[in-house]
C-alpha cells in the first residue's frame, strides 16, 4: 500500500499522541521515526511502530520523560533520558551537542537510560545546517558474536556521520557495523530466500547461509564475515560504539543491552540503565571557515563521483546517495508500507480509536 | 635476524640524527617508528626506515620543521606539520589534543602538511596514561578502489581507538579500513602465494587472487570485500577517514594524497599540503567519573574475553591482546628483522657512517 508522507504523518503523530506524549515529543517522534520510511530503511520505520507501542505498554518506554543533562564540560555532557523514546532523547543530546559546538568548537553527548532512536544518520544530519559534522551511534540487543565466538554481544550498533558540502549535497555515511543490517535478513525470510555467505553463522559458528539462523541460535557477522576478511575490524567498530554508547554514559552494555521486543525479558543484572547513544557535533570553522571546507568537499566529492566505473557499474556512488534519491521519490509518490505492516498499523489504529 | 630493542633503538636514532633531526625530534621519531616492530606490525617499523631516509634525499621530508597551530578554538585545533617526519608532527598534534582535553572535556586536532605517522595505535594510546579515550587516524596514498570503481581514490586509512581499563589491558584498535592491509599482501608477495578472494581486484574490477595485483593496475578493496558483504561502509569509513584528517585541516586528499615511495612523483594540482591526520583525545571524567568507568571496562573485558568460543577456537580476543603479547615476547626476546630490511638497513648504515 502507498501511503503518503503526510498520511502517515498524521497517523504516527497520533499514535504517539495516544500513548500520552505531548505535542512537541510526538512531534519530535513522527518526524525521527518516518525518517527512515522516506529515506527507504523500512527497517528502521513505522513498521516499528507497533513495536515502541508494546514497549509502552510493558512500561518500558516511558511517553513523559525527564529527559536531562547529568554531567557536563565545555565540549561534553551525559543525557539521561529516563526511559523515553530514543526517538524523542536522541534529538534532544543532537542538540546539545550542537550547543557545545556553538561554544567549545565541538561537542559530545553520551545518553544513557534510553530506548531505540529510529535511524542514525537523522541524528547525524541535525549538524548540517550549522555547517557543523555530525556524527550519531547507538548500541542495541545482542545478535552479533565476536570473532571465534558463537555467542551474541553486541547489536548491529550503527554509526552515522554527515558531513556539509556547498552545491553538492552532504556526504551522508549511515550503516550497521555488521555485514549485513538484520533488516535484510528480514526481507529474505519473507522471500523465503537464502542469504550469502558472510551474513550469518549457525549455533555452532559455522558459516551459514540459512536467513532464519538467528531464531535457531545463530548470529550476524560483524563487518568484514570471517577473520580472513577482517571481522576483527568489524568486531572492533561494534564494540567502540558500545563503549562510547553505553560505558561512557552509565547505559546497558554488550550482551546486557534491551532487547527491542517487548516480550522478550530484560537480561538479568543489568550493568546500566536502558540503552546507550553517542551524539558528536564539530564546527566545521572550528578547523578552517566553513566556505573553504565546503568548496574542498564539493571537489572531493565530486572527483569521487567521477572516479572510473568498473566493468559493469554505471557510477561511483557517495554514501547517502541512495537514501536522497529515495527520498525525492517518496516525498512525490508516497510510500509503500507492506501488508504485514498495515495489518498491525491497523490494530493499533483500532486500539486507541485513531483512523487509519 | 634477531635485534634487541635497545640496539635498534641506538641505531634508528643514529640515523635519524644524521638526516638533521635534533635530538627531541630523534627521540620521538625513534619511539614513534619502533613502537610498530614490537608491536608485531614488522610493515611500519623500520622496514620503512630506509623509506623515510629516501624521502628527506628527495627533500620531501623537513627533519627541522616548524610545526605549529595554526588555528585553534577550546577543543579544536589544526596543526601545520611543515613537512615534518609524520612520527614526530603527530606525537605534538596528539599533545595538543590531550592538552584541550584536559580543559574543555575533549580535544581534536586535525593535521596537514605532514608525512606517514606510523601506527595510529601509538598516538591513539598516548591519552591513556591521562585517563582519556585516544583516538588517531591517517591519510595515506591511494591504493583502494571505491565501491563500484576500478579506481584507487582512498588510502588504507586506518582507525586507532584506545580505551582506558583498571585492572584489565585496555582496549585498542587499529585497523586498516580495507579488508587486508598492504603488509600482508607483500608478505605473500615474498612468499610467492595466492591471497584469499576478497582482498584486491584486477585492473577491470575483478575478483582476483594475484598477490602482485597492484603492480598491474589492480587495487586494494575497502572494509567488506564486495558490495554484498558491506564494502560501501569500508569505503565509507576510508572515507570518512581522509575527510576528517586532511579536507578539514588543508591536506591533501583522495588520490592527490603524496606517496611514501620517494620515486614515485607527487600528484599534480594537489588541493592541499601534504599528508593529513586527525587525532581526538576525551577525558574519560568529562563523562563519568574515571575510576567508575575503568571498573565498567574491565567488566566489559571480562564478559567479552568468556564469551562462548566457536568450535576450533581457544579464546575470544579483546583489540589489542595480540599486540601486547608480541610486545612481551619482543621486549625479551628480540625484534626479528627481515633479510632484505637488514640490507637496506645496513646500506643505510654505510651511508651515514654508522654502526650497525
Amino acid at each position: 500500500m502507498l501511503i503518503s508522507y503526510d498520511n502517515l504523518y498524521k497517523f504516527t503523530f497520533a499514535i504517539f499522541k495516544s500513548i500520552g506524549c505531548n505535542n512537541e515529543d510526538a512531534t519530535t517522534a513522527t518526524k525521527t521515526l518516518l525518517a527512515a520510511d522516506v529515506r527507504g530503511i523500512d527497517s528502521h520505520g513505522v513498521a516499528r511502530l507497533s513495536g515502541y507501542v508494546r514497549l509502552w505498554e510493558a512500561k518500558r518506554v516511558n511517553a513523559n520523560p525527564q529527559i536531562k543533562i547529568v554531567h557536563e564540560t565545555p565540549s561534553t555532557a551525559v543525557v539521561d533520558g529516563d526511559s523515553g523514546l530514543g526517538l524523542v532523547v536522541a534529538p534532544f543530546a543532537m542538540r546539545v551537542a550542537i550547543d557545545k559546538a556553538n561554544h567549545a568548537g565541538t561537542g559530545w553527548v553520551s545518553v544513557r537510560n534510553s530506548n531505540h532512536f529510529g535511524i542514525a544518520g537523522y541524528h547525524a544530519m541535525m549538524a548540517l545546517q550549522h555547517d557543523m559534522i555530525g556524527m550519531a551511534m547507538t548500541n542495541a540487543s545482542a545478535l552479533v558474536a565476536p570473532t571465534f565466538s558463537v555467542e551474541r554481544m553486541l547489536g548491529t550498533n550503527p554509526i552515522a556521520v554527515a558531513i556539509p558540502a556547498n552545491h553538492q549535497p552532504p556526504f551522508i555515511a549511515d550503516f550497521a557495523t555488521t555485514t549485513a543490517a538484520n533488516g535484510k535478513l528480514e526481507i529474505l525470510q519473507r522471500k523465503n530466500e537464502d542469504a550469502p555467505f558472510g551474513w550469518v553463522q549457525d549455533k555452532n559458528g559455522h558459516p551459514s547461509t540459512n536467513a532464519n539462523e538467528l531464531k535457531q541460535g545463530g548470529a550476524l557477522l560483524p563487518l568484514g564475515s570471517d577473520r580472513e576478511h577482517g571481522s576483527h575490524k568489524g568486531y572492533a567498530l561494534g564494540s567502540i560504539v558500545d563503549i562510547f554508547s553505553a560505558v561512557l554514559s552509565g547505559a546497558s552494555y554488550g550482551p546486557w543491552a534491551p532487547p527491542f521486543p517487548a516480550y522478550v525479558p530484560v537480561p538479568e543484572n543489568m550493568p546500566g540503565k536502558g540503552l546507550g547513544h553517542f551524539f558528536g557535533a564539530m564546527r566545521v570553522d572550528a578547523f578552517r571557515p566553513a566556505d573553504e571546507f565546503k568548496q574542498h568537499m564539493d571537489n572531493w566529492i565530486t572527483r569521487f563521483r567521477n572516479a572510473r566505473p568498473a566493468e559493469g557499474y554505471e557510477k561511483v556512488l557517495i554514501p547517502g546517495d541512495p537514501e536522497r534519491e529515495m527520498e525525492a521519490i517518496r516525498m512525490k509518490e508516497g510510500i509503500p508500507v507492506i501488508d504485514s505492516v498495515v495489518d498491525e498499523l491497523k490494530k493499533i489504529a483500532e486500539k486507541f480509536g485513531v483512523a487509519f
